[in-house]
């Protein structure tokens, strides 16, 4: 009997902002694995901190590459294809040994993150089962105390990795938005929603939902660079009775 | 001291994808609030079907009126504005006499959610605190057992109720793509993915995390309306090594 893989999504960062599944699978978990960033705790591994049961066993997944190499250099994709298939390989052995498996994901496994490169890869191969979590963009944007959508507004979700002039095209031609992956991409995108003219409507939480939360106006920001977990806001303002 | 109004997001449906906190704060609730339409049991009411405690008041909100007055019409706005404010008071009250009232929300209580006429109402009168959920798409989207963004890919989310040519338009400049609100505005959602292209890679998920979950290819579905409950998912196809 094969055991199953668990994706499973943490939410946004608090520990009780995970869901009640999650909860239980985690503290039932005898192997949980996690990605983090090499000399890093991993902000996965953060959330859990106290809910490991002892003696489950840990298995740290380290990116061999993150900003070093740009991702249009194919040794990125290569890397990162080599990183991916070996820890595949060590979920599958445990799973086909009969051991279920926890996946920690920040937010939504399915919501750009990495656990979808394991997905694709082990679905044909050994049991998977996602669970669903609170995504890091409805904390920040309940964080900012303003609804997000009304009515009928549209929603754009934007990565700042996106060119300047595409972010701004469509920075205008939607009632709401969100922006991540903003990082070293803070001036470039801070000029997009310039052109868009939807910088003063803007908003910057940084640490959504984890220690440390901070909710400003991006005009107001004097910083020239914020951390990996900052989202930008520009609230819808549809229909409302 | 006066009590506070929480708006709690509930997920998608199945009880076990409440989030921790928002399962500890109903089932210590002694008020429990919920909108629902007349004559049903009430969506959100439904999901929490065993976890309010006993002894606990039960408040029920019940729409004036759903879609049988257009809501282009005056009248539309104007009986839901009043009921927006009767709901407000009762609530209002409650929380001044010192009590603590929990307003059950399906999915997100920000996103597209009723519970934001109520908090906008709310937030200068007495405390309000949100927790968010996790939103029906990620459940919808998680059903279809494929990520729905990789990399830089953009997501659009739309309702059904825009026209069918902004609907086309938007369809085919975005990676990803959630279709929400759909119900008797079906027939022009397919139209609008035809013109766009985007038809034959569109999924139908009817009861996402529901009793009833189904997923379906959309150019496979052949009833000519579909439930309240169901979104279109388009997924993205973007970088992955």
């Amino acid at each position: 009997m094969s055991g199953t893989v668990y994706g499973l999504g943490l939410g946004p960062g608090a520990a009780d902002l995970m869901s009640v599944r999650a909860d239980r699978l985690l503290r039932a978990a005898r192997h949980v694995a996690f990605f983090r960033k090499t000399g890093r705790k991993g902000q996965a591994r953060q959330i859990v901190e106290g809910l490991i049961p002892d003696g489950a066993t840990e298995f740290a997944m380290e990116y061999p590459v993150t900003t070093e190499i740009p991702l249009s250099d194919p040794r990125y994709n290569a890397l990162l294809a080599a990183f991916y298939e070996d820890c595949t390989d060590h979920l599958r052995s445990l799973a086909q040994a009969g051991e279920d498996v926890v996946v920690l994901c920040e937010g939504d496994p399915f919501f750009y993150g990495s656990f979808m490169h394991l997905y694709m890869r082990l679905r044909d191969l050994v049991p998977v089962e996602v669970v669903p979590g609170i995504t890091g963009m409805s904390a920040a944007w309940t964080a900012t105390g303003a609804p997000i959508t009304w009515g009928d507004d549209v929603l754009t979700v934007l990565m700042a990795t996106l060119p300047e002039a595409e972010l701004a095209r469509r920075m205008a031609d939607s009632d709401a938005l969100v922006v991540m992956k903003i990082g070293r991409n803070f001036g470039r995108l801070c000029r997009a929603l310039q052109s868009a003219g939807r910088f003063e409507a803007a908003w910057l939480v940084e640490y959504a939902a984890m220690p440390g939360q901070k909710v400003t106006r991006l005009a107001e920001v004097t910083a020239e660079t914020v951390p990996y977990f900052s989202i930008v806001i520009v609230h819808g303002q549809g229909r409302r009775p």
